[in-house]
């Protein structure tokens, strides 16, 4: 039978790590909540004894969602930490002390400058403690794929004797190779077994040579009963091993693997841009699975395959993890089947005998703007005098707007025209876009709320293009608009127009 | 003795199919010189039947670069692409000849619609046509991991036979795990070296589910004398592999790989801002190797573990991939020792009755702005009347910035301040961004060059802030400053200004 492999989020303890992503409690619980809701089993959520602030954070994570998943709290193998961990995750239904040490000859001199054995004396005491306050307490070997093999399995055993019930083997500064350390996973499992076969064996990898994923993978097929990751592999340096690639890694492979994991992967998509939104840590374009490109086609070649037959290019479809439906992106490669497609979805009918000459006024303007969105595509239908379908309703475009930023105050006035109606309307605000997206707001009337909004420059040569994206949620329905332009400020206004339309168009 | 792998650059033609990174014939020219520079042993720069373009591009490519390296491009297995092909980079000293054909069953029966002998003998004509007219033609078998082992020896076989001098082994959708797809290449490489020794076996991952550079790493344990990948990994989906995390993961461990690049690993840093800007392709921060953050250390301990001794995390010196010195961000997190170091770097002597009372300023201001950057830092100390020492330079300082864009025209206007010396500015500009920073360059009057410049966007609940980097280029030196404000414009000044102050500081 295939057997259960534990996901363990890490996202609020090592992914927020990051320079710069620290959130406040309000923001913690939002993503605690959310991570939830994508069925991990286990959350590991601050390190309470490091600040007042971690503490209480960890507490009300534990109050607020610690019936629905195992909560964890980091700290060091000290007594202080430890009550620390205690008196923070006590509220949750199943509390799990996390305590880690290093066990590598660089971290056992030069960091702790102890002896081998005085630091076997310090995690046996720890877990000891730990284990008169709580049940269940998992035992972190610092730098373990660094550590010699003997003086590893030396400490495991110790601590599963004094009290450990989960054994975590971190690749903490990325360094392994999957096949070694499959092998590490495969001999401590098989030992670990025979001691105690009631005891859980983890991993935790990073990525700073690109292969926290394959590590990850390699110790599950070699025994490992629980992986430890972060949404969008995020974390200190080169992050942490990324959630999404290891749960669809196992998902796609299950006989490989022999195992599964309860990880509801359809909200893995929406979880991957609230973190990121949440954080302000921006996703690559090509990030594996949640990347905004993961599922895109833009070659001639792969969007004719396409068509013809989804297995073609496609191992996963994108509805798997919760993300929109395929994309095609127009750019300069685009065939006139997809520009058509496009025109369709906007509402127009273009006449038989002016689609030859439109779509050559098409590609003269893709290959300028290199990407082509939805306002470009209104504009050159509109100017081309192409009327949009009777049944299709009127939609939304930029005029005009004019900006100012005088003594530190930005006001922003827009033009905005659907059909016959013209609306013009100013608003200030605490930053330039603040007072832009506040007029189009207003202009609009409708009750939207912006959820994401991101700027990727363009620098080529002297010219620096902007291109927008830009979210927004009416009656709990997301919809994402996006532009390119060489003024940031007209390509964010685009942006949202975008999105507004295509809700418009729903 | 410790066998040569061969890197094969793709940037320029897996890479390039991104959407919206289609570059124009002298960006193209510039990129593939700036990876030549890298001293990569092959590059290929287009497929030439595709366009007019592509074709120019890869014959200007080669007339300039190829002396340097091989230059290869690419073309399905039809005489009218090989011609093309042959047209395009005859004039480089060793030209390759690239051919692609399906070789799994969902390609033979749904793509080309053909029986598998049929497809064979169209691979054996292309082959044979190809080698009349060069001595090096490669045969990449698509989305070979999903073929059936027997078909896809078969075919090897007979394109050896016909002339194919290097066989490339494609998971062309990313679906290969790395023990399978190196048990594969171990069999193929058994057989390919009993045929014939003198061909080159080469693989060709993507990343769909981040495993592209642990099946590469897996490739080469087994036999693969060849990498093909691309600069950050860049590449249609999820993309390809990342040279750079390849080319590291082997040099980091030579024995176990039993082999080494030439790449001068010197060189991926500034190639991989080089190809980001260029195709606008922003980099996640903690992508591996080449990430803003894959050096950086924020957390209290990891900064502390590091000041005792780097090799308890750092196992690769940034310096090796020619990356400034691992740079210490100020957070909340951050200790006074890390404080105390940036006020020194900007030249400020705090006595020492006010360090206590500055550096309960500083956690007060990094709580609110998360990121602290050498403007802030310099707002704090002159706020708090910390006189600079008499040996350092003046820094330059922001006091007031106007913005209008009325009809589409931006004009900004800039107040900075070095000194005693106060200066006003105002530059119209193409976009927001073009005006505001033309204003500032006018009045600092140094011969600077704008390199890059990005923003990331920061969203949280209400308020957005913005990330802004810049970098600028004087004498040949580069120089990056980092902003962050809830106004991307004001972001956006003061980053450049940081820049411009670090140059002053050398």
């Amino acid at each position: 039978m295939s057997r259960k492999i534990y996901v363990f989020d890490t996202t609020l303890r090592d992914g927020e790590q990051v320079p710069g992503a620290k959130l406040n409690l309000a923001e913690k619980l939002e993503v605690a909540q959310q991570i939830a809701k994508m069925k991990v089993d286990m959350m590991e959520v601050g390190f309470p004894s490091s600040s007042q602030g971690d503490f209480e954070a960890v507490r009300a994570i534990s109050r607020k969602i610690g019936q629905d998943v195992w909560i964890a709290a980091l700290g060091r193998a000290v007594e202080a930490d430890i009550d620390c961990i205690y008196e923070s995750i006590r509220a949750a239904e199943n509390p799990l002390i996390h305590i880690v040490l290093g066990s590598s000859g660089v971290h056992v001199a030069k960091k702790f400058k102890k002896t081998p054995e005085q630091v076997i004396e310090m995690g046996v005491g720890a877990v000891k403690y730990a284990s008169s306050l709580l049940p269940q307490v998992q035992y972190s070997l610092e730098d373990a794929s660094r550590s010699e093999f003997e003086y590893l399995w030396q400490t495991i055993e110790a601590v599963v004797k004094a009290g450990a019930t989960i054994i975590n083997v971190p690749d903490t500064v990325g360094f392994a190779i999957p096949e070694e350390f499959g092998k590490l996973i495969y001999r401590i499992n098989d030992r670990l077994k025979n001691l105690d076969p009631r005891v859980m064996l983890s991993v935790h990898c990073h990525n700073d040579t690109g292969l926290a994923t394959a590590n990850t993978l390699a110790a599950v097929k070699n025994g490992a009963d629980k992986v430890e990751c972060t949404i969008n592999g995020i974390g200190e340096r080169a992050g942490n091993t990324a959630l999404e690639e290891v749960v669809m890694g196992i998902s796609l492979h299950p006989a490989y693997y022999g195992g599964h994991t309860t990880v509801d992967s359809k909200k893995i998509y929406e979880t991957s841009r609230m973190v990121s939104a949440t954080m302000g840590l921006d996703i690559q374009v090509n990030k594996a699975i949640t990347g905004e490109n993961a599922f895109a086609h833009s070659s001639g070649i792969h969007q004719d395959g396409l068509l013809k037959s989804k297995d073609v290019y496609e191992i996963m479809d994108p509805q798997t993890i919760g993300a929109p439906a395929m994309e095609i992106v127009l750019t300069a490669r685009s065939g006139r089947h997809a520009f058509m497609h496009v025109t369709k979805r906007l509402g127009f009918d273009i006449p038989e005998v002016s689609v030859a000459a439109i779509y050559q006024q098409f590609l003269t303007m893709a290959d300028a703007k290199k990407e082509i969105y939805d306002n470009d595509v209104l504009t050159l239908l509109k100017n081309s005098g192409v009327p949009s379908s009777a049944t299709s309703p009127e939609l939304w475009q930029l005029l005009d707007y004019q900006l100012q930023v005088t003594g530190g105050l930005p006001v922003a006035t827009v033009r905005l025209v659907k059909g016959e109606q013209e609306v013009v309307s100013s608003r200030s605000g605490s930053g330039v876009i603040d007072a832009l997206y506040g007029a189009i707001m207003e202009a609009i009337g409708a009750p939207i709320e912006l959820i994401d909004y991101r700027i990727n420059s363009l620098s080529r040569g002297k010219g620096s293009l902007g291109k927008v994206t830009a979210q927004i949620r009416c009656d709990d329905q997301l919809f994402s608009g996006k532009a390119i332009e060489q003024d940031v400020m007209r390509a964010s206004a685009l942006a949202l127009i975008n999105a507004v339309n295509k809700m418009l168009l729903k």
